[in-house]
């Protein structure tokens, strides 16, 4: 196997001539694109030509296979509807989505990292003050969450808004259950210190769809369909990139397992401490005798515009 | 613009930081097939992932792209039925098809070269003699089109089983009326000194279905949807590679303008001579007042496990 990044052919054991036939035909695809009015259209189908051709090239892909390709898109198409977006889970899985991310959300010095945003935001999910509680009715083991936002300074943002949403213990979002109920989702502003806190949900892990051909695929392959239990952020503030990101459950098992969407940055994955219950609530929330975990997470948001250095 | 070949990356003005992150990404999602127990399905989502993480790259694709991506495979899926394949289509357009078919067919010697096959085989078409008479009532300039079957060496192959098929003048294949008939396609044998002939119609061209994605494809990009006028052949003979492929007619239009699949090379492209109306024919066929067209197509087999030389 050559390594992951490397993109060098493999097309050793082919006579010249058959090396001609293939170079000019990759050749009179792109030229195909020469007339298109749109530059930037015309540079995609160029660029996404070369590279399928190479990868038909590099693997030596038999019609057979080529016959297997088309039907599991057809079958992925097929699944498709309002509801469920089987081409979106084959992107996820195959890290293409997290790809597109890391693509437009370039590092930036000490910034938080960014990570997809998923399928479950809803837009105007209710406000609650710092140290209120998102549930609303969703069950799970209460946690609390802190931090502070800052710029790549160490400047406090007063004001910044934290949207939050997460899954219950049964691993379903509050949109999935076909009711109308609005649970596990709010937002929130940072203080004039730039602090914020909130009471959440210890996440969970939850599989995503698998009963589709994706699902199939990653049984074909031996991976595992379970997302590595998370807490959605999305946090905007004047002046500063927008960051889309997740936290993770140091200790989930998943972890070990893999993120069946590539979600997971080590700089995410935060300690959730388990308190016995009856341990004082940093709020003084009576949580009778519960268990409940706390964490924290600081935020540091990129400039609106980073100008990047080659480093 | 790169030339087309060319693999290289094009992340010249991005961070070591940032490279770093779509590195790892890349690697964790290779990764994750590591314990796939079909090492050539390993091999293929592997590599897959290696060159569709490329793509998205070396174009820093947008989010917003990313969107339109899942819009149109979403809308090439449900367009999609047992009559209307529009991911091959979308495969023939981007010259996939045509790939995967060089990959499988690798140029040997002066073999004839192999094109695409196409939708519109049908199995058990009807056996003409040799100067029979394909048309079956298909309307259309007749053409008679004679030639040999060799292998390598030049010694003829005598059985050799030829498949011929086409569309009608109005750019229609028989099996796209809907209804039973069998026109414009049949199969017929080499006489012992290798030689066929038989009467069928001259080529024209006719466009791919291009009212769905695929044809919106086309027309954002100014591309046309027409095939170059041709007539299929698939070749069989014992211990002798199978040859599909076609002959196209010199002097059409839609040569300079472009095959939508990508089916042609020049080796497969015959002057088909005009006949004025009352010009004999060869096996004394009456044709009234009508003018046809004649050609030759001399055909040359590969042996069936051709062994590569690097030259």
């Amino acid at each position: 196997m050559p390594t992951a990044t490397e993109t060098t052919t493999h097309h050793t054991e082919i006579s010249a001539a058959q090396r001609r036939v293939e170079d000019d035909l990759v050749d009179r695809v792109v030229a195909s694109f020469d007339d298109c009015d749109n530059p930037r259209l015309k540079f995609l189908m160029q660029r996404l030509t070369v590279h399928l051709h190479e990868f038909i090239r590099d693997v030596r892909l038999t019609e057979e296979e080529w016959n297997t390709a088309i039907e599991f898109l057809t079958q992925v198409g097929h699944i498709t509807d309002d509801k469920r977006q089987e081409f979106v889970l084959l992107s996820d899985t195959l890290g293409a989505s997290m790809q597109t991310i890391a693509v437009n959300n370039e590092a930036y010095e000490d910034a938080t990292e960014a990570t997809v945003f998923g399928p479950f935001f809803v837009d105007e999910a209710p406000e609650v003050p710092l140290g209120g509680d998102i549930a609303n009715g969703a069950t799970g083991q209460p946690a609390w969450i802190e931090g502070t936002v800052t710029d790549t300074d160490g400047n406090p943002v007063p004001n910044a808004r934290i949207e939050v949403w997460e899954c219950d213990e049964d691993g379903f979002y509050d949109v999935q259950y076909g009711d109308d109920r609005t649970a596990a989702r709010a937002h929130l502003y940072t203080n004039d210190q730039g602090e914020y806190r909130f009471w959440g949900l210890t996440p969970v892990p939850y599989p995503i769809p698998h009963d589709g051909p994706v699902g199939r695929m990653l049984t074909a392959v031996g991976r595992s369909p379970v997302r590595a239990a998370h807490l959605h952020f999305m946090v905007t503030a004047e002046n500063l990139r927008t960051l889309v990101t997740h936290i993770f459950v140091d200790g989930d098992p998943q972890l070990e397992i893999g993120d069946s969407v590539f979600g997971v940055k080590d700089s995410l994955i935060k300690r959730f401490e388990q308190q016995p219950a009856g341990t004082p609530t940093p709020n003084e929330r009576d949580l009778g005798d519960q268990t409940w975990t706390k964490t924290r997470f600081d935020i540091v948001l990129a400039p609106a515009n980073p100008v990047y250095e080659e480093n």
